[in-house]
């Protein structure tokens, strides 16, 4: 179920996507709502976007909306509502990046529900390659989104694998991978979700407006991400710096972790991961279990 | 709360109302959900829309779809999803008629939640008139609705004072109206709710769709009904046939009657209406009550 109030909020962002001002008595009128509830709605949203009224105007800050970005090279397609944006990148060209502001039925690992509230950086990038850099892909992800929250915020994010990304253990941005075969390459569909500006309800999540505590625009995070990811095939030829990267980034390396898999629970030391991605974890002295991210589907640091 | 099929349904119709046509994988894709999530929910609105799969495509009939129709002298702005026609209505220009799929905070008379579920007609006519007719309009709006629905639909309906449209007792259509004045002339608001193709969910509340056993396509109520008001002006220069009209479609009238006000519940019989749209009702032998609409919250037939 979804409130009213968050349909109107939907509603707003639909007007603001193409216009970025708007006199609030306008948009009051088209939207069919009094423009005192209305004044009332965009405070509240002020908390999750750079939307602010000024002189009867409400103004959304190009630098926060995804549609004034023209990036190079891709297609952008930014909807305020979806089903989710891996199933809308479905018919869309390679290299296209859809974003959304709302999903209706977000995708995690394993069939689980992605919770999109409003405020974060919902994105399906459908990218067309070579096998080689697809099977790399689910490390080089990863990497990316911590190499641009430490290096371009600041934040000590890290790695819990396979690949969710971490700040003080608690989750700041999620990755789907989906593929299919497509003639001799491969087409992509990486989802990643970050929480940007939203209030993340679950316990064990952050979001960038926690951490900083401040808006940050998100236009930003997205022109890198788009950046790196126009630049997948040509990491994919370093595989062993890549894998370096991977471990020095990986949190739970080292760690003591609870894993649940197909087969049950395991408490073990992660000990090493392999190049195809599988974890080692040492669950007595001397003994090994290789668990493979696809059959894995909850893991947590304890220690 | 609102369901997420429900937004689906509304973001189905949003695409379709500029289209009439779409191959099904497409819209599949345009809203994000899988191709037979598309078909379950499509199959499921074919109940309250004439909406249609064939071979891979879904048609919406033309004649239900309000966007298609273009009345002459009117504006017509059609809408998935609004807070209000009421509300949206104050920015349009008089002669503007404003249709909603679905409404946020529908209003009714007494300031009560309007129910508006998908497949009924809800709309909001601005017209701009001299105060003879605008004082008239309450009595002239139950009978036109009577007198379609008589005419054109072959369906018993009458008034219940003071201007619910009812069939078998329960009421069918809804009305609400709301001025203000402008210059020497008075610009009105005529909110008028017709349970056409959708299920009513509250009790004693029938539609067209319940009374018919099948669809009917909405744009000859529509039509129908904009024909009428473009006559308004007209129909007011014969005060004396309006309420006769009034009182012969006046299921009130004679019957036993217990009625809410701000003074508390009273029991009686109704034995007449004023010119000024009052009811008399006698209490006890002899002993006559005068009730004004704007006063009564709530009549019942119990006899």
């Amino acid at each position: 179920m979804i409130s009213e109030e968050t349909v109107i909020k939907l509603l707003i962002i639909d007007k603001l996507i193409h216009r970025q001002e708007y006199v609030l008595r306008e948009l009051a009128w088209e939207i069919g709502i009094q423009p005192g509830l209305l004044e009332r709605i965009v405070n509240d949203m002020s908390k999750n976007y750079l939307i602010s009224i000024e002189k009867g105007r409400i103004i959304w800050n190009p630098a926060d909306n995804p549609s004034t970005l023209k990036p190079w090279g891709w297609l952008l397609i930014h909807k305020p509502l979806l089903g989710s944006t891996q199933e809308a990148a479905k018919g869309a060209s390679p290299w296209s990046v859809i974003v959304a502001e709302y999903m209706l039925a977000g995708k995690g690992r394993h069939g689980k529900k992605w919770y999109s509230d409003l405020g974060g950086l919902w994105t399906t990038f459908k990218i067309l390659t070579n096998s080689q850099t697809a099977s790399m892909t689910p490390i080089i992800i990863p990497i990316i989104l911590v190499r641009i929250l430490r290096k371009s915020y600041g934040v000590e994010a890290s790695i819990k694998w396979p690949n969710d990304i971490i700040v003080d253990n608690k989750k700041i941005a999620g990755i789907l991978i989906e593929g299919e075969a497509f003639r001799d390459q491969i087409l992509l569909y990486i989802g990643i979700g970050i929480n940007i500006n939203n209030d993340p309800p679950l316990p064990d999540t952050i979001s960038l407006k926690n951490i900083l505590n401040k808006l940050t625009p998100r236009n930003r995070f997205l022109s890198l991400l788009i950046g790196w990811m126009s630049r997948m095939e040509k990491l994919s030829l370093e595989p062993e710096k890549i894998r370096e990267n991977y471990m020095e980034y990986l949190e739970t390396l080292n760690r003591k972790v609870l894993v649940k898999t197909l087969q049950g629970e395991l408490v073990g030391k992660a000990v090493d991961v392999r190049d195809t991605g599988e974890l080692i974890i040492e669950v007595e002295a001397g003994e090994k279990k290789v668990l493979d991210p696809t059959h894995t589907f909850e893991l947590r640091h304890i220690d």
